[in-house]
């Protein structure tokens, strides 16, 4: 077949993926949500969802339109940028935004349902629950794809120039910087989602169930809403910006690591091309093996945790088997050189996936050992919970990073044919690992998004006061939601990183673009004079000394490395003020409406849902102008050197501390639920306060900081590529 | 002058240390210990003490044999190592723990003569204890610079070499090897005092206060004594075979890179041997000021905390002004080239010493608002204290990286006149920054030996119920020493960053000499056939690949940066496990022998001694095996690229997780400390119980996990230098 008709597959795939979540939607729409009373507290959560998306919106859409400008007066005062990055970073950001705010609006339309369902059958719940999920998985990658092929076509049809292999390099680096408006977007989205959900839960509790004695979900609680809100805002929507960033980002890095390892003359221009199609198609295959995976998701009544999981993993599983022999044969057809290896790059990349997600599960289920013996050491108190929460998620950390090591090496040694000298091809390996970890995502991400609808029916059976039964069912639900939700976490931040490896690789094309912009056409690499266009990343790490003895990359390191605390940090101290007027709030609200506790008034939900909205954007501020400021100073004092050993230092560091965060939380978590099904004293005993106190504590760790820390690796890195130009050409030191 | 003779300032300097330690031990001695009570509590204390260091010496000498035998091996069987290097390890073994020794034992004596001291005045009080300390300071660095002058001599008379500049780098890279040893004891030193020391705590509280109900430091706990030996093992032997390692490694390596820096045939060898004495001779002058600044240090009756601050403040201050003002005299009369310049260098070390102390003094004392507010944050409950220490102090790592970066930066362009080029210049520059941190360790490591001295003679007065008067006074000197521990903490850290990178630059001379070694007289560095003997350390980045996007490098970077975690988590586990023996057998003792609690019959000290010791020892072998084999292993798959990734890895990331742990830990304990002193409901309420949840979590933090990952990175870098002829070499990958 022709390589330029091969494209065609890319944006039917996206179409696909669009009508199938078109159709699960409206499926969902169908069904019918209940009592009255279901109906009016879904009502409630939908307007809360939505307010506070719409201010979420509103500053969003003023940063950007800030940064464009930034980029605009780079792209055509100085020329120090390519002049369509200020429109890709604005689609980037657009699409993003839109596949948050669909899914979204999916779930809060879905949780009454669910819980209706629910009263039918486990399997009818478990059917609504993921399916609606499965809109959120199918938008993403849907508009995803789409984007990029919109992107291709517009820049193929626009750019000029005489060499072809030239001009595939300037379209794939260009679409690269739109990754950077989505990155952004997840930012907002992850950080002050993170800081909303807890400052909710927070006000929640404290006020609520401490000093009101009122139960959990308990609908005289004026911040109840706001809290069951916060699932849709920070797991779904943010969830889902994360992981479309870290899909366009593999699969953008990844095209654009092809198009410089097939540039050289030894290659044919469709060599590079199917390179470059190659990451894109096997996530269009991704997408419909991910619609099958979705239809094979069912539960038979009375099915036990192990059984639920085993359905879940069922869809993944034969998906992800699937796109394994899938992929021989994309680069089979496609006749990509050495193709049997770089297949097994993808295998590797979907392995690494798997041994994460297991590795997460061992150490944050009630199930397994280190999570009982969490739970056993509340026995002495919460300082011990602490103690050996800490100490036991710190060793855990290893088994992902010794997981995405072997990941790295293999992958990069089967693309370069065994030989690491053979750069640029190994990286290229390393990127399709990245693809093929997240080829899958249509439906990993349905399982993501499935947990806090789940979450939030059972919320709306409680607050209706359905039966027993259906509250076992939607209980069974839920906590299956968070067994993948833990598991999800793991594979978003070992997604992350990996993505995060082949930007930086693709970074240095970014540099390569940037010297020729201002006419550089020359380097003088260690004495020898070699063409710009022409050079290796080796060339490029002699020239701009990026050697592990040079101090401004070792300090480009140490800044990396603190940077992920400090803003782990600042995200931590920015929930607890965010919190703190939320207690304010609610306890006004107590004293001041009369008859809130007996049920005669009903408290101004909406107020509280406005102030933690209010609460979570004028925090996120802060970190966030952080993470996109310090690359850039970092670039402009330091050079190259000084922001490639920035975001190398901030990936290592913050991949382990965003595991830790994550894991701790989790399995903090899960040792309250253990001692709560009766073990060590069970509900109300001392231990149980106890690993209460851990739970809490994890709460910010694995809700706010730590996936915040995704998106901080990744957006320090897509910053620096958008200021390549800059950067490349000028620096103080 | 000759600058050979220059050289004997250099033992002469180290034995007025050793003669002064011995006149001030002396001047102890003759003090008396008080009351019989006194005698005996002190007795106990000072048995448990020594019981504990025999076991552990036993221990360490095993393995001491075990490595010094596959040195042997690899020296004398391959060749792969110089024959000196298994003595030169022994040696620095043997010296490092000899000063811990000594010091130990002298503030064993020090406790009962501080107490009966403090009966007479807080003067005295303060002058017994600290005098005590600066015995430690004084036979850590005199006999570093003895065992230094030792080798230096014998060496010089040994080691045959024609071209006398390459002589001295044979000397200088050999001499290095004997950090090894001083980093392998200063880890046992570390990890097992840690352990022992929390496991004694731990259980004493758990069982004695909790439990039995009886107060702190009462003799009918059966734990007390190993609870007041802890003070000793941890932070008397400990802190000193800490920075014993750091001064040593910081003198050898900027030694080292000296050499390394004056070897080309611009220079003479006169200039070369003046650039390797010139540490040496700060440290010797440090050594002199430091003796002044002791006796400065003196108070009056009824001092506050901020004058008792002052008085050693005083001290510390004038000693580190006159070595200021002394270098420049030293590098003058030397005339090193560019001799001005240089000597900024080591004073942008003694800044950044002090921008350290004084930022962690900010964040960990209750003066100030940052803990007060983890106070304040109590009023909710023991999550809230967690999260918002969790938060703050991770902010607070900002300040000391800075301070390093900033101090990296400035002492490299100072030492290479501004030039980034001028690569090995600028690391020596940073090398004797690291040197002139150090300098006034006499005086400093005095401090900070003073506090646990302090603290026993609280516990010895409490126990031998001495008045009211007198235990004000300890407990003032108590709090005092409170402060200098956490300060004290922060520059070990600090110092240990600015040492590990200069250790780092000087791998590159021993991986060079390994190569020489088996023959290899020219590399290929990029297409041009390099001498191996002239090669620079750019050379060696761009033949190794030790760029930012060798696959080897990032790995290396991410198992480095993982490491750091583990170990931290290794070290708290093993803590929880040790602390469990200990609490059965306090309970046993208990319930076994009669009449404990009603004081008729004595507990048997001696056995939860023995008890912690064993479970210190047998704790401490999995975290130092980790520490040991992870370099090797790294080394021997992915050779030299993937053990400079590690180490970078492990620096950047272990020095901000070193700083949080030690940090935050002192934040908590103050805070507990703001509640005691009466603030949020004080001693016994709710909010105070919050904060001893804090305390607790925060020990193991700052006294085990913390200042042991400061070994880890230093040791990490010892063993890859021992290694380096084996890595340079051959490697798997």
């Amino acid at each position: 077949m022709n390589t330029d008709m091969m494209f065609w597959f890319i944006p039917i795939a996206a179409v696909i993926a669009l009508v199938f979540a078109f159709i699960f939607f409206k499926q969902l729409m169908k069904l019918d949500e209940g009592t009255d009373t279901m109906k009016k507290i879904a009502e409630h959560v939908r307007k809360g969802a939505m307010s506070y998306l719409k201010q979420q919106y509103k500053i969003v859409t003023i940063v950007f339109i800030i940064m464009a400008i930034f980029f605009s007066i780079l792209a055509y005062g100085f020329g120090l940028q390519n002049e369509w990055v200020p429109f890709a970073f604005l689609t980037g950001g657009f699409f993003s935004g839109l596949a948050g705010f669909l899914g979204m609006k999916t779930a809060t339309y879905a949780s009454a349902r669910t819980a209706n369902a629910a009263r039918k059958s486990l399997d009818a719940g478990l059917k609504v629950a993921f399916r609606s999920g499965a809109v959120m998985g199918l938008v993403v990658v849907g508009l995803a794809l789409l984007d990029i092929s919109i992107w291709y076509l517009v820049l193929d049809a626009f750019v000029e120039d005489a060499d072809a292999k030239h001009k595939m390099i300037m379209i794939t680096t260009t679409m690269l910087t739109f990754g950077m408006g989505a990155s952004l977007q997840a930012l907002f989205a992850r950080v002050g989602g993170g800081i909303y959900t807890k400052a909710a839960d927070v006000g929640a509790d404290l006020v609520g169930k401490v000093e009101a004695g009122i139960p959990e979900d308990d609908p005289r609680n004026p911040a109840t809403i706001a809290d069951n809100v916060c699932d849709n805002v920070g797991d779904v929507a943010g969830m889902g910006a994360d992981l479309y960033e870290s899909y366009v980002g593999s699969i953008l890095a990844t095209a654009a690591l092809g198009a410089a390892a097939f540039y050289g003359s030894q290659w044919s221009d469709d060599i590079q091309l199917k390179a470059v199609f190659a990451p894109m198609l096997i996530a269009a295959l991704g997408i419909i093996l991910s619609i099958i995976g979705i239809y094979l998701v069912k539960t038979k009544e009375g099915a036990t945790m192990k059984q639920l999981l085993g359905s879940l993993g069922l869809g993944v599983n034969v998906s992800s088997i699937l796109i394994a022999i899938g992929t021989f044969g994309i680069m089979y057809v496609l006749d990509i050189p050495n193709w049997q290896y770089v297949s097994f790059s993808v295998i590797i990349g979907l392995v690494v996936g798997i041994v994460i997600g297991q590795g997460t599960e061992y150490y944050t289920s009630h199930a397994y050992k280190p999570t009982q013996k969490i739970a056993e050491s509340g026995k002495t108190g919460p300082a011990t919970v602490i103690i050996s929460g800490v100490g036991t998620v710190m060793i855990s950390t290893a088994i992902s990073v010794v997981a995405i090591v072997v990941g790295i090496i293999l992958s990069y040694l089967f693309a370069a044919k065994f030989d690491f000298a053979n750069l640029s091809a190994g990286l290229y390996g390393v990127g399709i690992a990245a693809v093929g970890m997240l080829s899958t995502l249509g439906i990993t991400l349905a399982t993501d998004a499935y947990g806090p609808i789940a979450d939030n029916a059972g919320g709306n059976a409680e607050m209706a006061k359905l039966g027993d039964e259906v509250r076992q069912r939607t209980d069974a639900l839920d906590a299956l939601g968070n067994t993948t939700a833990a598991t999800g976490k793991g594979f978003a931040i070992g997604s992350a990183a990996l993505t995060a490896l082949a930007l930086l690789a693709s970074y240095i094309e970014e540099i390569k673009i940037g010297l020729l912009r201002v006419g550089q056409t020359t380097m003088d690499v260690g004495g020898t004079v070699v063409n710009t266009a022409e050079a290796t990343i080796v060339d490029f790490m002699t020239y701009y000394e990026v050697h592990l003895m040079n101090p401004k990359v070792l300090v480009g390191i140490f800044i990396g490395s603190v940077m992920t605390f400090v803003f782990a940090g600042l995200t931590m101290n920015a929930v607890g003020r965010a919190a703190e007027k939320m207690v304010v709030e609610v306890r006004r609200q107590f004293k001041e409406i009369k008859g809130i506790l007996t049920g005669e008034a009903e408290p101004d939900y909406e107020r509280c849902v406005a102030i933690s909205t209010k609460g979570a954007q004028r925090e996120m501020i802060l970190p966030s102008a952080v993470a996109v400021l310090v690359p850039i100073i970092t670039g402009i004092v330091f050079g190259v050197a000084g922001v490639m050993g920035l975001l190398v230092g901030g990936l290592s560091s913050g991949f382990v501390l965003a595991i830790f965060m994550a894991n701790s939380g989790g399995a903090w978590d899960n040792a309250k639920k253990f001692v709560e099904e009766g073990n060590f004293g069970g509900k109300g005993s001392e231990t149980h306060k106890a690993t209460v106190t851990g739970d809490t504590v994890g709460d910010p760790f694995k809700d706010t900081s730590g996936p915040s820390l995704n998106i901080l690796i990744k957006l320090m890195t897509m910053v620096s590529i958008v200021m390549a130009g800059l950067t490349g050409v000028y620096s103080i030191l």
